[in-house]
């Protein structure tokens, strides 16, 4: 592979680039005797499109403007700007912070947030206006996935930069954290990479050696996938040329974090580049159920609820999702990845998986 | 550090023995013509005690028989059998599991359970009977905390035996799954270990240098800390003498995840060693929301409720747990351990912990 030197820093860069644009936006509309204004992209439900060639959603054309000329604005205009000072200090500083720990810095300092919803809401703002997710301007998600395999990063994070560590050296994985979010790829012997919802199928797909039988990294998304583990897919799509496949349960729950993870959410549709559309949802499909005769539990009124909203969502328009869909009411049933287990614990690696991408390279 | 050799290896070696000496009961008592019967300790709610000396709840002297003379018994008595003979594949095979994943393949097999509630609680008779967790016989918590520090582990699993890994390696702390929990010490210079419940306040001990300040070992539990983690605590104070400070939110659900990690839970009564009375609970204390001035919210109901729980639990009895419980009441109020960030990012770990140690050290 060709190394790419310090991308991380690349990003870092552009990132206070542009926030030094935006201060300057401000300072020469005062100085030139005009009241500084702001144009974001709205991020309300109207603005949320569903980009079919895309295969993600996207925000349309419309922009909120914020005018200190209106009294009004001025506060939501003076938190925007604090929240873009601060993520200014953590990339000079290196250091990260999260959603809630932003929220207690700016109450600290005096920035009058009602709760921590408002300054959620601005940070969103900032990454519309930057065009970066907050990961970005070093706002981390609380949760951790985590990842193994043949792949070897380089830090670069303070006290780190320039360190590498082999992602094969442990087999539970590596906590994927701001060091391994903002690491550079310098050496891969993968072919492809499984993502799996749950940790005793992650464990399972290390025992069976499913990692060396197919070259493969794995991550364990431990539930939703969090966005700085979904970007890192991106990464290892992107970078590495990796084919990915989505391992999650056959109910509503699982199959809606393989469809964020390839399709996006609507709450993320003013970031791009943290979903993969070209990853592959491959099992367990709820037609699995009855294809492997799989242990499996009746859907329950929240299940059957979940499933009508996801019928008329625009991601589940199309195969395998509206085959699927479908298929829940057929057989009102729903199953775990760990239910090939009643086969023995190796049969979800030495029958299912090979098995299944066979069936999905044929297509 | 007096280096023990493969503790892992003789952990299997004794569970393997229990397991073979049950099966040569139960056959000689058929040989010799008698009905096969098992004594195992019970665990109903009367005899679970909480001992005031050892700190930690235990199980009394009651016994529950479990007689094949008995009809009603003989279904129970076959499924503790199965779940046995599979202890003994799983640590023949060096496979692992878990409790879900179990059922599965007790249905696979067409054993009779009628949900996994069923076999979860034959998975504790066969604890209670062999007196081990079943980390030792191969069945592990979903759950995944993480680990970080000076600390090079060995490890026992299969193809990875031997192998050793730095645990300061990684920033974001190494996963604590199957393979590191049955890992061996090799090499450790940290003296203390800071058990922290929230991802965000992990990473902020990290980058603040916690670590080197302190030569600690930092351990997230990501909410409730897995019996797993529990146990390899338990661990690094048995085997490395190491003093272990634990750090949650102060809100009834923090204080909780303390005491469990301290004094054990009813629910792990009838297992040894994987609670740490030695361990002391260092903060955030509800006292210190006035002490600190520190940002706090309004206890809700179910808070309330939940409090009035904990303060007729033996564990609760004496102080810190006592008087931080009466705080509750004082000022109806919760923090969480990000709070701090009120004070700049590094408050935590450059004030409250030094103050909050030195304290702690004098008493």
């Amino acid at each position: 592979m060709s190394r790419q030197i310090y991308k991380a820093d690349r990003v870092k860069r552009g990132v206070l680039k542009k926030l030094r644009r935006l201060g300057e936006i401000v300072v020469s509309d005062i100085e030139n005797g005009k009241f500084p204004e702001l144009r974001i992209p709205a991020r309300t439900t109207r603005n949320i499109i569903y980009d079919e060639d895309l295969r993600q959603y996207v925000l349309g054309s419309r922009k909120i403007e914020r005018t200190t000329k209106n009294i009004r604005h001025l506060r939501p205009f003076a938190q925007l700007l604090w929240i873009a000072t601060f993520a200014k200090q953590l990339l000079k500083t290196g250091k990260t912070s999260t959603l809630r720990d932003t929220y207690y810095v700016a109450i600290g300092e005096g920035i009058d947030f009602d709760d921590q919803n408002e300054s959620d809401e601005m940070i969103m703002q900032l990454e519309c206006l930057l065009d970066h997710p907050r990961e970005d301007f070093h706002i981390f998600p609380e949760e951790r996935a985590s990842i193994y395999g043949d792949l070897t990063i380089e830090y670069t994070v303070p006290g780190f930069r320039g360190k590498r560590v082999d992602l094969s050296a442990h087999p539970d994985g590596f906590a994927i954290g701001p060091a391994l979010t903002t690491a550079e790829f310098v050496r891969c012997n993968a072919e492809l990479v499984f993502v799996i919802e749950k940790g005793a199928v992650f464990s399972r797909f290390v025992e069976e050696g499913a990692d060396k039988k197919y070259k493969a990294i794995l991550i364990h998304t431990a539930g939703q996938s969090p966005r700085n583990c979904r970007k890192l897919i991106r990464r290892l799509h992107d970078e590495l040329d990796l084919p990915i496949y989505v391992f999650t349960d056959a109910d509503p729950y699982g199959v809606h974090i393989a469809s964020v993870l390839i399709h996006g959410s609507a709450l993320s549709a003013h970031i791009k580049g943290i979903n993969i559309p070209d990853a592959v949802w491959a099992g367990v499909w709820p037609s699995d159920i009855r294809r492997y005769r799989l242990p499996s539990m009746k859907l329950t009124d929240r299940d059957l609820k979940r499933i009508k909203e996801l019928e008329v969502d625009p991601r589940y328009q199309r195969d395998p999702w509206r085959r699927e869909l479908k298929e829940f009411w057929k057989i009102r049933r729903k199953a775990e990845l760990e239910a090939f287990s009643r086969y023995g614990l190796d049969f979800i690696v030495k029958e299912f998986l090979p098995e299944r991408l066979a069936e999905l390279q044929k297509r």
